[in-house]
């Protein structure tokens, strides 16, 4: 009997790892479970202790038996080995797919975008409409950038410990322009660029545009960039530039610490080599104090800081910002050259906003948010997917980075589940070799439905699938 | 006695062309002037007589003497010369300082923005409170661009002969990235394109961001483009795109036919060489119909038109559009790494205003505005500039070419006038060759006032000075 007992707790385990029965959720009474397994009242009520024990059930008393989760304990993804080589960039036809219009009925757990729950709607539309009443200061011609929002951003920088004036502000079309137009400022075409690996799209894409060459450092998914690899990377090769995210990179949301950071910055002045930072998630903590940017330990002028709006007040409004430094007059003029200017009424809008001081009251339910949603995620993954799949542990911002078991292709996984309409970033994507064919990238951000639950344990599915076909 | 009254005629006509006495002025009276030049009243009578008759002073009854400027016939400028070998573009810096912010309190004869007071303020205004108001749609991510918005482009692009789909349209941030993305689209780093000569400098610009060469073909000040010279160019390098503005191109607003533009079409269509059409201004043309884009004789899909709402609606709104038709992949794709999406407001703004229909209404206005300033421009500087002076005669949009008598250095004319304040735009910048030394580019679109006036007079003695010391 002790065999017929356990098959049923092991058939309830799958059903409730496959979401049939969900967390918090009562299982159907004795009888019914008796009558749809066939067996007798008193194995249901063995398989119900046994399932308690493995901390998948909990008694109520009256209420009979709830689905609880069990935590289980996966560990972060590994740190990616070095590259010896530096490569040419060369796009990765998925990206574009993730973003395409057809995307929008799926499960949007690929991109990297916040969700619209999430953003300070109705504290943006009433500065706009302050804005749109501006009169002229609307429709001229904001280069370089309108003084109102350069203002703002100054004021920001301060107190992030980067005391500049509105005059050392660039403002741009998203930080993905900012990083191209410090990478033009840096570089020559051909110039080799390191990056950290695993490294955000964008700043693959913004290598390419210019025509440069990259050096993958390897990247802890808790520490951020290794400064031993980038040593390395540094004596090797005649480096141009290093683009990092020191706060909550993309995708795995490590953070640098400030001694950490001040090391990177040091090394990279000793050698000469500009540091271009984008902290496009720094607003976006989960614990503790607004991180330094690494430009707050520059004292040589030798970082370019680049950020922007598009994780925190709203996408669509295309704003960003860098501080260029010495570099201003050739960043200014790549500007000039690439789009002449950034429109004027989100400028103004977002002036207005800052400076009403809505947007720190904003971004604290945002960041609540985030870390929230995040690890409500990162535990659903955690249940659903096979034996020895690895999660980030992100430190802010809402993307996880999952790692499967070595020989689980994420590609295949992006595949059938891009079929079923859930749409996740492969691994591909995160850099120029196929080091993390394994992997997938997931938006934690979205507000936690049955829908997209449903979608991660389905999500599970299909990898354990994958894993059976590769095994 | 001869000799005395025609000494004051002259010295009068000279007080006339420098802007001491100005058109529709009444000269001060016989006795005043009697006193002035310390000669008689019937010399002064005389001096009248001679002026009236050199067609610079008309007699009113009762009234006295009025000023009136003898129209002087001045020439279009000349066809530039053929250039025979391919050269790399790099930056002229003064580009950059003409719209540097300390230029804005500079009399603004430089620049080729449109003057605020001739952009539809009041509607844009409204459209963007409109827009401020639709919710999420203002902040979410608007790739390839906002539905409404590609839908009133394809609307427009109908009537001027190119029935489109909304899907055709992608949305840009002005016709300058517009340019960028064309370019990338269908060239590679290194390669030779054509382009007009004296060519927009945004154009060399868009070239020298994608690292390529440029062949100047010569363009007639009125009939565009040399389709010969081009022809040339065909036959001598492996051209890889042409760039033209067939619509009142930058700086000699020239319209070619539709005739030539059909030339121009089927000879590049012919040697499968893409032409990069941009027809920024085609809404300004000064008489008759709408000027039909080089894209609507198009038969085989090697256009790939690109405009802006910059001089229509306002360039503070960076709204541009182009039609990459078969390279739509490949200029999504560019878009999308360069800055991901164009601002979402602008184009929610510019869509509701050309749905409401107030765009047409406005134009007719902008119109006949630009048409009557640049005629007065035109008349201003042929009184006072020096003999030998050609001024275009453009068919539409708002900017004058002036090409000074041979040997006389526009440079140096720039350079003087700036240090009193008055910016123009210097020849060498529409050119990679020094060539068009003897030009200067004037905005004519500002309203006629004393102090822009006063600015043209000392202009054309500017001018006069840099004649006399290179004489």
């Amino acid at each position: 009997m002790g065999v017929l007992y356990n098959q049923v707790a092991d058939q309830l385990q799958g059903l409730i790892r496959d979401g049939v029965y969900r967390e918090g959720e009562r299982l159907p009474g004795v009888r019914v479970l008796s009558r749809q397994f066939g067996v007798s009242i008193s194995t249901v009520l063995q398989a119900h202790q046994t399932l308690e024990a493995r901390g998948y059930l909990q008694a109520r008393e009256r209420s009979g038996y709830f689905v609880r989760l069990p935590a289980r304990d996966v560990p972060e993804p590994r740190m990616s080995e070095q590259r010896s080589q530096p490569l040419p960039v060369s796009a990765r036809e998925m990206t574009l797919d993730l973003c395409a219009d057809e995307q929008k009925r799926m499960v949007p757990l690929a991109t990297a975008i916040p969700h619209p729950d999430y953003l300070p709607l109705r504290q943006i539309q009433q500065s706009t409409l302050w804005a749109a009443r501006r009169g002229l200061e609307t429709l001229d011609y904001a280069f370089p950038g309108k003084e109102s929002f350069r203002r703002q951003i100054a004021q920001r920088m301060a107190t992030l410990g980067v005391p500049i004036s509105p005059d050392d502000v660039l403002a741009t079309n998203g930080a993905q322009e900012a990083i191209i137009l410090a990478l033009r400022a840096v570089t020559q075409p051909g110039d080799i660029v390191a990056v950290e690996s695993p490294s955000f799209p964008g700043i693959l894409q913004a290598l390419e545009v210019v025509g440069l060459r990259v050096i993958e450092i390897p990247t802890h998914p808790s520490d951020g960039i290794s400064l031993e690899g980038l040593q390395l990377a540094l004596e090797q090769w005649p480096l141009k530039a290093c683009v990092v995210v020191p706060n909550h990179s993309n995708p795995m949301g490590a953070r640098m610490t400030d001694e950490r950071k001040q090391q990177l910055v040091a090394m990279l002045a000793a050698a000469n080599v500009p540091l271009i930072e984008d902290d496009i998630y720094g607003d976006l903590y989960h614990t503790g104090e607004r991180p330094r940017p690494a430009k707050a330990f520059d004292r040589v002028d030798n970082v370019i800081y680049c950020s922007s709006f598009s994780k925190t007040i709203s996408p669509g409004l295309r704003l960003g910002w860098m501080i260029p430094g010495r570099h201003m007059a050739s960043a200014r003029q790549h500007k000039y050259f690439v789009n002449l200017a950034t429109s004027s009424i989100p400028q103004l809008a977002v002036a207005h906003f800052l400076e009403q001081g809505g947007y720190d009251r904003y971004l604290r339910a945002a960041r609540q948010h985030y870390r929230e949603a995040t690890e409500r995620l990162r535990s659903s993954v955690a249940r659903s997917f096979p034996e020895g799949t690895a999660v980030s542990r992100p430190q802010g911002g809402f993307v996880l980075w999952v790692q499967l078991p070595d020989g689980v292709s994420g590609t295949e996984v992006y595949r059938r589940a891009r079929a079923e309409n859930i749409n996740v970033a492969p691994g591909l994507m995160f850099s120029t070799t196929n080091k993390f064919e394994n992997c997938l990238r997931l938006n934690g951000g979205n507000p936690w439905t049955d829908r997209l639950e449903t979608a991660v344990i389905r999500l599970g599915s299909l990898a354990h699938e994958v894993q059976r076909h590769s095994g």
